[in-house]
């Protein structure tokens, strides 16, 4: 992960003082010598032998609370139970909460919401099943789902570990889109036991987003929920990814004047992300693909143990081009890299065609940093948000679960994914179009709207909804 | 299910007019003159083919809706899309909904509670795993799990119809006791697949509360997840019960001055219930319990071959009495009833000690009316809200699992049962105790931080506890 600058931060310290031994002053001492700025205290707690207090010291330097620390624990009678800053106070106690949607607060509340009377409500959705879509919450819950094994740059960090991530991306949901989103953290790493798992919940949800699951039993985990189950089930990491990254292209392709059709498009990095990317691309019209990973490019003229590589090398590069990365890029229109920090050279970008499109997509070090090409791109996209256009999923996943839901779709299909981009694409006009501009902000107000409103046109276009929502 | 009095209630009409044929007048008509009372007309959409209008109706008989629905049905270019009530509307996308505790307005927010910033929360739990309980929701975070396949008295209606009965529970929990529950309903009734998919999901929670799973079943489920899992598992439906209507007898034999090692006790109906309330009543010093099933008195001299039968056999009656509820009853002091509706006859209870207390908690219709035997009963009790002494589950999961996850207990012990079985007892001072008041109302305050205090305590005496939490 990147480095935040900590400067002018504040942290909170939480102190034991054992009251025979420990002095408080010298607890303030210490810090303040170790650079820190203590603006209050809080005393926690107290009896005849310990007392706990919290102190909110503001700190000029990332090091400075390491420092204070080691000060501390060289006192005597003087335990640091332990040392929070913003982000993990924000944490404590998990970030979401359930909320009833009303009070109960005599008899007859409960007799509606509990028996006698939800009985009525239960034998109506055991009569229709259907109805369970409007008398549950099951009309705007989406299950996130992760097995932790493959969660941000961290990797297998397993499901205790992944939930922040995951409440996080409940938040977002609700935020953004008004989804009602829970996380779901498995204690399987197993295809079958996940598999099974999401089947056995999915009753209460009406779509399942499956998030930071390591390829490649994403790919059957995926597929195979998608033919069992009859609600979405949408794997951000390649779809969101694909998505959004498909939305920046549509406009720097907008921007330097260039035709899908025709432009030659190298993608470098063919995992889970790179492959779904890739089918966007040919879905939405592209010809001229071709793949690059560790072996070299992909091509027909060869077999791959690796299912996804083989799977890419029949579907792209009908020229049959070989070679490496360098041998792909010669007089490329489009390089997007999924794969791994400083690995494209200013050298790789100027034999590309005039102006080429580069989306440096490695986190946290993109595949070349910006200001090093900034003069011969065309457009330059990352997944940074210190840089200009970054390409970040929260711009796709809460918008098109909203449409689903809305319009109760069976599954979430090519025909909305393309419509999701072209929805996101659309949010910049032709006048503010810039090479600083081709993505919109996440906090872009408009952008939900208009996935949700050319998601649900797609769905009932291609037939998975089941319901016409009203405007 | 009670049949509710419906008089003065109100309905909403959803009626679809086709522009062309309808006329709404006609439909105004028909409802008043089925003996309903327009008070409220909104339209919902509208075309150039169609008008849907809601219609809020007063109606002063039940049958008063079934009437309108016929009028209506006879009219040309009327539809009547759906008739609702007040409970219908409460039930429209479900109970709860997810609530994040901290908004994301800006770029800040949004690095902290998602990436970058997220990754340092999940790397402190990945590095120590029991964090989990104080940067997640599993602090605080029940999962109401159920298979729908004995859900209140309808019987196998499967996880889809259950949905409505666990949002509501999630409700309570939250209203009552702050708790955050979430509802499970699993699309599998196979025992490993249930205990499998529990398992699966368990991170995220902090206690597992499960809910209408039938017998035998539920047995072993709710034993394997206590032996595999390291937080509270909780079958409502046996301890539940079991603790209120311990609380209940605590009172009851206070009030008619009898104590438990001396009182002669008749459990009729040995099912899930039946069995935890013995477990409980054993575990709280009973001597003399007899069970009484279909085929009689329970006694070690036959062999059943229905294992909780056998079990019960072994560890009740003693004095191996035989026969049937007749035999049972002859001079006991408690009757609990957890079998069907009106099989307990006043000539019964006359062959019971002077004063004898009956739990009649079959339901809807208890094992016999308390209006035939209150001038000889010395306390009366039913699972009936419209009757005094209610033994409602409401008084104890709340107030059980705060106390459960404020203490961290890797599970809800005996110990800790039979201290919320007291803690709901004591609520009611030996003033207050009265024939008809042995237990509290479910909206009497104090009872929450009543249990919560004393399960704590228990918690830790038995050292199921993993924090002290303060007062």
């Amino acid at each position: 992960m990147r480095k935040q600058p900590l400067d002018g931060k504040t942290i909170i310290l939480r102190l034991e003082l054992d009251t025979g031994k420990a002095q408080f002053g010298s607890a303030a001492t210490a810090i303040e010598r170790a650079g820190g700025d203590i603006i209050a205290i809080d005393v926690i707690h107290t009896s005849r032998e310990r007392t706990t207090r919290d102190l909110t010291v503001k700190i000029a330097h990332s090091d400075t609370s390491q420092r204070i620390a080691q000060a501390i624990e060289e006192l005597p009678g003087i335990r640091l139970v332990n040392i929070s800053d913003r982000t993990f106070l924000l944490h404590l106690g998990g970030k979401i909460a359930i909320q009833p949607k009303t009070p109960i607060v005599n008899r007859d509340d409960l007799s509606r919401v509990y028996t006698p009377e939800v009985a009525r409500v239960c034998n109506a959705i055991h009569e229709d099943p259907s109805k369970a879509f409007t008398l549950t919450v099951k009309r705007n819950m989406v299950a996130v789902v992760s097995d932790g094994s493959a969660v941000l740059g961290l990797g297998n960090i397993g499901p205790y570990a992944a939930m922040p991530v995951m409440e996080g991306k409940a938040m977002l949901f609700k935020q953004f889109a008004d989804v009602d989103a829970f996380p779901i953290c498995l204690d399987t790493q197993d295809t079958e036991g996940i598999i099974a798992a999401v089947k056995a919940i999915a009753p209460a949800f009406g779509g399942i987003n499956l998030e930071d699951i390591a390829a490649p039993r994403c790919f059957e985990i995926e597929q195979r929920l998608r033919e069992e189950l009859d609600i979405p089930v949408f794997h951000d990491d390649q779809h969101g990814t694909a998505v959004v990254l498909y939305a920046g292209l549509l406009n720097a392709l907008k921007l330097t004047g260039r035709r899908i059709e025709e432009a030659r498009i190298v993608v470098c990095g063919i995992g889970a992300a790179g492959t779904a990317c890739t089918k966007m691309l040919l879905a939405g019209g592209a010809r001229h693909v071709i793949g690059v990973d560790r072996e070299g490019i992909l091509t027909r003229d060869r077999h791959y143990p690796n299912g996804m590589w083989q799977w890419y090398a029949e579907h792209t590069n009908e020229e049959r081009i070989s070679g490496g990365l360098a041998e792909a890029l010669n007089g490329a229109d489009v390089f997007i890299g999924l794969s791994a920090g400083g690995i494209l050279k200013r050298e790789d970008v100027e034999t590309m065609s005039a102006s080429p499109i580069v989306f440096a997509m490695a986190n946290p070090e993109p595949e070349i940093r910006p200001e090093t090409v900034e003069d011969i791109v065309g457009v330059i996209a990352t997944g940074r948000s210190d840089y200009p256009n970054q390409i970040n999923n929260v711009l796709c996943f809460p918008g098109i679960f909203r449409g689903a839901l809305d319009c109760r779709a069976s599954s979430i299909n090519e025909a909305m994914k393309l419509a999701a981009a072209e929805a996101i694409a659309s949010v910049i006009s032709e006048e503010e179009l810039s090479q600083l501009y081709i993505i919109p902000s996440v906090f872009n107000q408009r952008i939900v709207d208009e996935i949700r409103r050319r998601v649900i046109h797609a769905a009932i276009e291609s037939g998975v909804a089941r319901r016409q929502p009203r405007e």
